[in-house]
């Protein structure tokens, strides 16, 4: 089985991702930041799918973005904007927006890469349902993806190049949750919210818990994930 | 003053790299990693040069790269290559290359200078007098370039574009020597041996060192670094 390296985060994106992964048939080997978050419960939400399905290994990279602020999800001090509007958030970078976030999650992907000899790494980015982040959009990942093969050992000797895999980049948040349910995902175990509260239970008002609800709503079916009382 | 981001280890061409930032009027933000690697002297090279240049402000990012393995520079069973010819030492990748090393510095140095609205990372990479890393060649510089301007506020705003300086990407290692002792830099306070022993003191012999007493040899001065007897 050829392998993989993928970002997991234990919300809906990632999970689903995931599942696709498996489904291809390659050897998933999972990573997840303990980055500073203020929402460091996703990261047993991220143990919980990684041995829901058993894949090959899972690493929890600790290294601490709080150092550089910049961000709501980084700050206790900053609030978490609640109940914008799906559909106008992605005009402008909001205050969760976390500054390089994914190309820091991607280099380390692409170490793990390059010492395992995988060729496809794969992020849950999407640039449809989604929160306006610079680092979601298709543009960001080709050029990511070119230079991460000018960045290691296939691009100086022309072998086992490097894949930026996004299945999910231009579905919307239905069509990524009918996918997931497709291949037997139990959304149950996932955690999207940004600001949950200590028990993991989700706020159901920031942009994360706002989409996914969104994103079940049109599918009709209910959101499994747990939210606190208003 | 405008604000730069520095990549500063504490070794030769690092600090050529700071005082040649200083020269250019930038207030330098240092970030220095304690990477899992075997000569973490390294560290205490780099603060002694933070301290000596008073930069605005010096980090320690900690991340553990032993994680991943794949390189003799994280791996203390893996030995460092000894006595290599200088002028053979781009004829492949050596064991000391850590895959993905550089992405991974830019990536944090880009996330702090997005935060600090900075305009210039600098990273002392060399294509002349190298050990052959594929992340050290000005194809992979521009690339990652172009992919930090997409990653970031600026990529979607237009503004503040990100430039990674590399102003010693083209000279040899004399050069770069000359250049520095001309901006009054000290070597003595500077480290580059990738084995050097608990004392700090370097071997004389890995590809570093080779590369350095190259230097110093071609510049007529000797090389004021501390090195253990053979």
């Amino acid at each position: 089985m050829p392998s993989a390296v993928l970002l997991l985060s234990g919300g809906l994106d990632s999970t689903t991702l995931l599942a696709h992964a498996l489904h291809e048939g390659l050897d998933v080997h999972a990573m997840t930041f303990r980055y500073g978050q203020r929402h460091a419960s996703e990261i047993e939400a991220a143990r919980r799918v990684a041995s829901h399905f058993a894949v090959r290994d899972h690493v929890i990279v600790d290294i601490d973005l709080r150092t550089f602020g910049g961000s709501a999800l980084t700050n206790e001090r900053m609030a978490v904007p609640k109940d914008r509007d799906p559909a106008a958030m992605h005009d402008g970078i909001p205050i969760t927006y976390v500054p390089a976030r994914n190309t820091i999650f991607l280099s380390f992907a692409l170490a793990w890469a390059e010492v395992l000899e995988a060729g496809d790494i794969f992020i849950g980015v999407n640039a449809l349902d989604y929160s306006g982040y610079p680092d979601c959009r298709p543009d960001y990942i080709a050029a990511y993806e070119r230079m991460a093969n000018l960045a290691t050992r296939s691009g100086v000797e022309g072998t086992n190049p490097i894949h930026i895999r996004t299945p999910l980049i231009a579905m919307t948040k239905s069509e990524i949750i009918k996918h997931g349910l497709a291949l037997g995902v139990d959304y149950a175990i996932t955690q999207s919210c940004y600001d949950p509260d200590s028990s993991g239970a989700a706020c159901g008002r920031c942009d994360a818990c706002l989409l996914r609800l969104k994103g079940f709503a049109e599918v009709g079916t209910g959101d499994p994930g747990r939210y606190r009382l208003r």
